[in-house]
């Protein structure tokens, strides 16, 4: 299950080379970062909306288009998912049980 | 590496036990829902700001941070990453090869 | 100048009579509380990104743009930007001349 | 009533010869912009939440937040909140009776 976000870091690399006319993802890439952040705060704005409607399928749903505009800005950047894995591996340890105490507020 | 996200939503689980004046995270849970949302909002804004930044390192940062608190938020709500992630796998195909035509711009 | 607040919450409130498909207003409140509330994130992440690009005129545009959006959630709500206006003048004093230093960070 | 953001924008200015460390809007002037934008991602999120919640007392008090660092957005930008009215006019004519139809959605 958990290598999607590889698999579809692998899906938006490859979108690199397609028309943007018929991928909404290399549409995003042509219309820039500024485009692609706009969504990534869209997509938040809506989880948010999602988490006080409380029904969990609308959560689950919103927090997907967000993960995934994250994915299209870590790929437009030249960056992939690891990356921020790694940073939440870091922070927590190579176990995942310890919280790292220095995390900022 | 990838496995990082399942054992970061057990750390997030196990959080639920411990004293909110000594864990960040138990201390989120205490807050209840709207601290949590509020720094998915917080933390979706500074991602925004920091690719806008161009910093890489910065970017991998804010990220980590944004995803450190949809798990929170997941956890909190008795979810977990396997559903946003199925979600992402459905839209996308078991092979992660296919842009699900039908995804809403 | 600054009567432009109260004209425009008058134009919001004459809307509601509105069809909802000739007038982007009236369109809105059919859709419904999330939909200005999604708007509201939209362009306060759209400011965020024109205030890192450093271009004046289009902070100015975005700004108005989710200023804009908040009276069109006050009108929604029964509210207006008086209510908004007298809640700032409280903090900061008749003359508008203290800070109110019981402000949250 | 309304000319409480002008009041308000001279106060802002004024606080641009204050101690950082004794007055809020210096520090945040001190901070620079990434911590002012921050601020209004946050009040965005925050009013968003208080809709959510609906109490009407609440959405005032976070759109007063919002639009009070909105105001220092534009106080440390060298801009003032008559440029954002005056764009909002533009918008509605003079009489601020008609909505522009050319506006984007």
């Amino acid at each position: 299950m958990s290598d999607i976000l590889k698999q579809l870091a692998a899906v938006l690399e490859e979108r690199k080379h397609q028309d943007p006319q018929k991928s909404y993802v290399a549409g995003l890439y042509a219309k820039g970062l500024d485009a692609i952040l706009k969504k990534i705060g869209e997509e938040a704005t809506e989880t948010v909306i999602a988490a006080k409607g409380g029904e969990p399928g609308q959560i689950v749903y919103e927090m997907a288009d967000l993960w995934f505009h994250c994915l299209v800005l870590l790929a437009q950047q030249g960056l992939g998912p690891d990356a921020v894995l790694a940073e939440l591996q870091r922070r927590f340890g190579l176990s995942g049980l310890e919280e790292k105490s220095s995390r900022p507020a």
